[in-house]
């Protein structure tokens, strides 16, 4: 008969996670308990599974996790989510942030991979080739990115994207401003391409920094452009581009209407309250985390999975003005 | 006389290598040899080097800090500014989140310890005597919290709390309700301490988690309290007391003046605008970095370093209801 790690823990009278720890992260487990555990599995004649065995060859039980900005609420989502879904399986997350460098990105990916045993890349400012070459050093998740051959995650901003013009064509816009995000954003081409299908006339502001700066710097753009409606690349870029609209006395949402995507806290405390795309970061944390230990602790086909994001209309958005 | 690893080594019965990795990479000796070594040196009084162990663990050029929320923007500011600042030096930095959890924040430290040259560590749960242990295993410099014998950078926020209730005194405030943070919470002791010497009646409610979620529970506590005036853990928790109150027809400032401490973009945004304490976040978060930096490098005395608070008077605050 088999012996399983309940028999050890059993014998052991520890969790059957203490003995998973004493073969796979044996420092972090008490000498005492591990000398225990390791001669009742001894005396058992305990062979820790083929995954397990792997896990002992220089696994670190740690997980790198790469955003462009922590201070963006986006991304602390997606963390907290990523981290409670990790720690379950009793690995570690440790963030490290770009500032939407992609020198910094590569220096952080390479940093990593001596550190850990595989990196969630979300939202990357890379090129694909590089992503590509760097999934050589470490096994890499990929978030709103496609990447050929790379588990990836995305979360569906297109049909977000569309369902935000369409709602504001109902409103009677004609003429809408897209301010777009950076260069390298898979998220701000996703965008593009829906508003290329828009029946409105959509003009393209940008690229911008994704940040509330970006948003108030494209201001005069905005006013210039023509549009009664904007769609902005993400929340902060909304909330900056009100800021200067309120600056320069045009009222949202009876002079403009606005549109961000994320649905972070801060649009909804603003004043008026943010219409925007809601994106499923903690779905995307979870799932990113699952797809990772799996392509960590067993040889699967990469999959690419896509969320799906919704409209959630508020305050910043209304009718045309005629 | 100073007690050195060459009389450790002697009276242990080992090389100098081996004391020297008792203390920087204990899992890589013997269980039995390092506690002969760890009693022989507390027998002694020895206490390691913190440059030398750093020499001995061989340097990542990485950093790690660990905060207890990495949702929250008083934490975000500080990352990015111990970033920055590191990265000057030629190190990058890796983020922990503890959720606010001891036990998790002593696994962060712990799983730091094999990765990082040293660790940042942002207003602890931990016991002091816990923090202590655990500078043995890696370098560490504490933030907002004083440890004996640890490189300390506070922001004096009980200067902050006697200048908000000044505030509130002069508005003509006579009781006064202070809702505190989590118990361990350094910061939430040095608020009652100054609350003691207020010439207000000052009543404390707490503990409370530091969230937003905190200050809505915390709702019907001031209410029944009978104070006119709050100051409150930090800002999350304002912003969620001003939520609560709003759904009860309480209203900021006319019925009940409010103050949070950390001035974050949150309360900035909000409405009322939220009178606050300005916390030296990012001057924190560079001195942290600093500090680290010298204890790898270099020997120093572990130093204190005390970072000034200011009271930043916006929309919440207002003369006491007759």
């Amino acid at each position: 008969m088999t012996v399983t790690i309940r028999d050890v823990a059993r014998a052991s009278g520890v969790h059957v996670s203490t003995v998973s720890r004493t073969f796979s992260a044996p420092h972090l487990v008490n000498a005492e308990t591990r000398t225990r555990v390791l001669a009742v599995a001894d005396d058992l004649g305990y062979r820790p599974n083929r995954a397990a065995r792997a896990l002992t060859t220089g696994k670190t039980h740690n997980l790198g996790l790469i955003v462009a900005d922590i201070a963006n609420p986006f991304f602390s989502s997606l963390i907290k989510a990523a981290q409670a879904q990790a720690r379950l399986r009793d690995y570690h997350v440790f963030v490290a942030d770009t500032d939407e460098d992609p020198q910094v990105e590569e220096e952080l990916i390479q940093a990593f991979a001596k550190q850990v045993d595989g990196v969630l890349l979300c939202s990357p400012r890379l090129t694909n080739k590089t992503i590509e070459r760097l999934g050589e050093e470490v096994p890499l998740v990929v978030v709103n990115r496609r990447v050929k051959g790379m588990p990836t995650v995305l979360m569906d901003v297109g049909r977000g994207a569309g369902l935000a013009l369409e709602h504001l064509v109902a409103l009677g816009h004609r003429r809408i401003a897209l301010v777009t995000g950076p260069s390298g954003s898979w998220t701000s081409k996703e965008m593009q391409t829906a508003a290329a299908t828009s029946e409105a006339d959509v003009v393209f502001l940008g690229p911008n920094p994704p940040t509330a700066l970006g948003g108030l710097s494209a201001v005069t753009d905005v006013l210039a452009s023509g549009a009664t409606g904007v769609l902005a690349y993400n929340d902060l870029v909304a909330i900056g581009l009100m800021e200067g609209l309120a600056e320069r006395g045009t009222e949202v949402p009876r002079d403009l209407s606005v549109i961000g995507v994320d649905d972070i806290v801060t649009g909804r405390l603003g004043s008026p309250r943010l219409t925007t795309i809601a994106m499923p970061t903690a779905a995307a944390g979870r799932m990113a985390v699952d797809l990772l230990l799996h392509s960590v602790d067993a040889e699967g086909a990469p999959g690419v999975t896509t969320l799906e994001t919704s409209l959630v209309v508020r305050e910043s958005t209304g009718e045309a003005r005629r």
